[in-house]
């Protein structure tokens, strides 16, 4: 569900994945001319430029159509859109079937994680709902270069199903049953893309920049364990390996928009520049709400937050991240 | 003592900090023509280019002349000639001055760190021996843009006192009592600084390479446990922010001679391409005989050693790091 670059990417990963047991793999497209496209060229040129599509791909703009007799529903729709669409399509998925998220955010005003929203809207036990999330650049796989990622749910044989349909020799999924912390490493990892993307943007070098994503990690870290999810979680491809990834990136909508921050441009100017806003963005004030709820500190998104919010000038954020008294350094994990 | 990029850049840092105490830092050269145009011109130009040291910063090649009444020593010398090069200065090292290390890497042959070396050949206690350690690329800092690291002594106050001397504007220095493990992590980076540039100079792209810094961490973090570090240190800066310095940066030797390495180039013509052998290219047999001691599984430094030792191409290197059995991702770490 949904034929943006990331929802694309996946079909095509699972496609490969699964082309020699037969089995397709269907898109919904919100416009016909995408699926018009996927079907007659094997194409998603808005998105994948000249990726070729597999065969064993194909695309509708018919909810009913692709969610008929399907055993996994991959939804990568955009976070805030989520609860209006999945209410529109939730009684077309088949009672058996497994709901996939590849979304990365907290829905605005619930701070509800997506696979929250899935479980109250679409009515379904945890055992159904999983996440898939690690370091995937959507254009890198496209290319097919190797990729590891992280299949979350709490129940341990359906994460091994789902790793199996997606397991293609460029793309390696490994499982996890800490589903909160996978999902909340993707979704804060954003957030510290635009910190660091604003550090680059104001000139700083690799030495800041990786100041700023060792903290963000701590950051990051002690909000999962504070809701109950685990350190390692947070060690490993979808936390750390993510977050690097992202931060790393000239690919990553949230590094480009923080470096146009960064550089002096306003919300307005940034969000103008792209052609989608940055998830960061969008849930930086949710994850910092769900950070006051729960009395964590985390103060690189409470930075962000006022930076976004016109609180805070870039320039003034580095100076309150860096300006810190001397001090031990377990005191700032 | 040693006028290198590290060990002139941490020179300034000192006398920068120092400067309104009225106190200064003597630098000593190995090479005569260094000191003077640190003491005439205020450059050090084979490695600093055209940086301007602080007034109250001057060179020698006397080694009696720099540490005569010295309260810190500081020891910026290539760690496979520490041993050498201290036994001969040793007895000139006052009877109350403290020594601090920022020297990355294990003797050969002893698998020894350098403040165990320093401690052997100088015969001091843990409490007068200290190691700086972050993400500290020195380019950046001699071009003051800012920077934390960590101070590491089993001595708190030690370390406290440290970090006040070398508290400048642009450089933070929090303190750490887990010695082992921040100079354990200063050392294995390099080495998983060599795999990722390794995978860059076979065209992988961030994806891959996230994989291999998150999977580096989780084996570093492996090794510093088994010997009695502790897994804060890792997740530190020291730890994860130095391994993202060092793997992010274009200025990083390791990174660039596995670059190299990854290009096809011999590790001969590597070595003769740049102007001192890449920390990581001299440490990686130490840390690797390190971890077989200890019974710890380290397959990104093995796959390395394999390499620089000419029992593996980097082409397989590759497919031997990422193609594994699906798992649970605990298991990995």
């Amino acid at each position: 569900m949904g034929a943006g670059s990331w929802g694309t990417t996946f079909a095509k990963v699972m496609a490969d994945a699964v082309a020699e047991q037969g089995i397709s793999v269907q898109i919904w497209a919100r416009r016909d001319d995408a699926a018009h496209e996927i079907n007659e060229r094997h194409t998603n040129s808005r998105y994948l430029r000249d990726t070729k599509l597999p065969q064993n791909i194909s695309a509708s703009s018919d909810r009913q159509v692709v969610l008929c007799g399907a055993d996994l529903v991959v939804l990568a729709i955009p976070s805030q859109s989520l609860r209006a669409e999945l209410d529109g399509f939730k009684d077309l998925i088949e009672p058996d079937a497994v709901v996939l998220s590849l979304m990365k955010g907290l829905e605005r005003g619930t701070d509800l994680r997506m696979s929250q929203v899935i479980a109250e809207v679409a009515e379904l036990p945890e055992n159904r709902i999983a996440v898939l999330s690690g370091p995937n650049l959507a254009m890198e796989i496209a290319r097919e270069q190797p990729t590891a990622s992280v299949v979350a749910c709490t129940d341990e044989q359906t994460a091994n199903w789902i790793a199996q349909l997606c397991s293609a020799p460029y793309f390696r999924p490994y499982t996890n049953d800490d589903v909160l912390g996978v999902e909340l490493g993707g979704i804060v990892k954003n957030i510290i893309a635009l910190a660091v993307g604003m550090c680059d943007g104001m000139g700083m070098g690799d030495n800041t920049k990786s100041t700023v994503i060792t903290r963000g990690l701590a950051e990051t870290t002690r909000l999962v364990l504070a809701l109950g999810g685990r350190l390692d979680t947070l060690a490993g491809l979808s936390g750390l390996g993510d977050l690097v990834a992202t931060c790393s990136s000239s690919l990553s909508r949230n590094n480009t928009a923080g470096r146009l921050l960064g550089q002096g441009l306003f919300l307005d100017e940034v969000n103008d520049r792209m052609s989608q806003t940055a998830e960061g963005i969008k849930s930086a004030r949710a994850v910092f709400d769900l950070s006051r709820t729960h009395d964590v500190d985390m103060p690189i998104t409470e930075a962000v937050v006022m930076v976004l919010e016109g609180m805070l000038s870039v320039e003034n954020m580095a100076e309150r991240l860096l300006a810190r008294e001397l001090k031990s350094e377990g005191e700032l994990q």
